[in-house]
């Protein structure tokens, strides 16, 4: 039983502030965040490829690019969460899945780092 | 079934030798290590984290600093031992993983870099 | 039950074109490639080593090193194929197996990036 | 005639915003900023050393940590500037210089990395 | 006398094989290029910039995504020169330096990079 | 007047310790060394490049392959010294020099990294 997986990497520039209990993490600051995106499924199609990578790139960038030089807690969709790293991988996983549902891929892993230090993932199922 | 993930990066810089054979590996000599430490569980908090990583970051660095500009031989814990990555992210491992325990986490992964070319990793259950 | 990792990081820098509906790719153009392959098992050796580390580096360097400035799409092997990134994942990965089988390792892991935004990888089961 | 230098690498992550004409980074915003710091001598001391490398690192950190999960735009000394690259850069190089004067280093070098794909740097001269 | 400076990263993915004694790379292979851009001036603008740094990325940008995907030996003004590092660096730089010039910048350095551990870089002056 | 630049990266993994006032950095502990050797000159020759790189490879690979797994302290040409970066950077520069006189390059850095965040180089003057 072989697992095959298409990763992408990208980019975005943003600020936040935490509400509750998060000590400096409170105050106006921001990352240059670097997001990891995969899919994973069990066959390659006759092209070689497990899924087309670019369209993977595309749909990952249309979130990032939304993202890129906002204040996080102001994008639609994000205002009035907490804007931890867990919170804005599954934002970006939820925006990402619909787009990768039926065609083969079980699973959808989407990393956010906040810096080179410390990330936050989110694995979700994706219907093959 | 979603999981989630947080995870930290930590740095110490250790001299070492193997015992048995392992050519040059024999021989005194030494590393940076960059280690990587992720949690895992299946839910988030209602303050939109997986668990604070900054208790997980000092429960790291509390391993890592104690390791640092040291000869890994003569640590407490480690001297008698083979100190291969796969001993030292065991050690580490097993040093945090008490910290972890009963917080919904049901996973700890460590992974040591004894170099940008070389890795070990412990992946070990904890209680959720 | 704990499980236990190690892993090596090759390089090659070879030239390939892809052949379908895959834009500019279908033009001859090349990549730094880096690979990262790991092999999981359940238990250490006495020694404190999963497996001998420069074992793998050793099947991992044997095959890049023959995909080292070279246009894959000339390799035997790949030749034929199409040299996706997915594709070069499983043949290196082919190509190790067979070293690695019977010796307590369960699973092999070969990640292959094209460039330092875009990665596939192959896993596949090992006999102990 | 030999050149000596030493370097250390520190971090910060703040939020801000330019005034004036520069598109999206009108925005609230923020960066994982990377800051590298060099000094440069032409001798080295009898203990081997151009300056003890610590002591340039207290004296990036306490610049670098005072900027740390910070809205740059209120800092004192930053707060009525535009906070660019260059002026981050010309504010730390300011900052840190008069600890650095008459200790036989003639040139201090500052750069900031807003992201792995933009920097600025300043390099002023010291008093040897 | 204080020097400041702005730089850029880009990247490009491309074949080329070397004309004359230089063995495996004779042979068609390829690259992940990657490519430094920097300008040196002598005093910031009003607006705390040396200069518009996103000129300087479309610049380059402008210069590498022509380079992209492709056989560099092909590409008019360089098919019929040997595509060293150095030829590379110095084509990138001649390309942009046009758009520098009578700007307050002095001087342009132009690196890039065949892998991460090989680079040639090209320093030239620029008419203030 | 345009300046020329190759250069090549290479890595060590070595054990020391310092004499003298250096707080934890006096008990035996160990660095993954980084080197970047460059040479600079100010013609390309006919075939495009500045300096065959593969020569400036192996001239640093013999230095550094001589002190992989080793404890510099015991290194003849570093016994006896402090083995601070500086002083490090400083061997590799004499040890490799030699063989670059005469070549048409005017300079040589040697940097040495002891970790991500700190280095020393030297620059030292060739004869063209």
């Amino acid at each position: 039983m072989t697992i095959y997986e298409v990763g992408v990497v990208a980019q975005f520039e943003a600020a936040h502030r935490l509400v509750g209990n998060f000590g400096p993490a409170q105050r106006m600051h921001g990352h240059t965040y670097r997001v990891e995106a995969a899919v994973q499924g069990r066959q390659l199609q006759a092209d070689g490829t497990l899924f087309d990578i670019t369209r993977l790139q595309s749909a990952i960038n249309g979130v990032t690019s939304a993202l890129h030089y906002q204040n996080l807690d102001e994008v639609p969709g994000l205002a009035g969460r907490n804007t931890t790293a867990e919170v804005v991988a599954q934002y970006i996983s939820e925006q990402v899945a619909p787009a990768l549902q039926g065609l083969g891929l079980y699973q959808l892993r989407v990393a956010v780092w906040e810096s080179p230090q410390a990330w936050a993932a989110v694995v979700q199922e994706l219907g093959t």
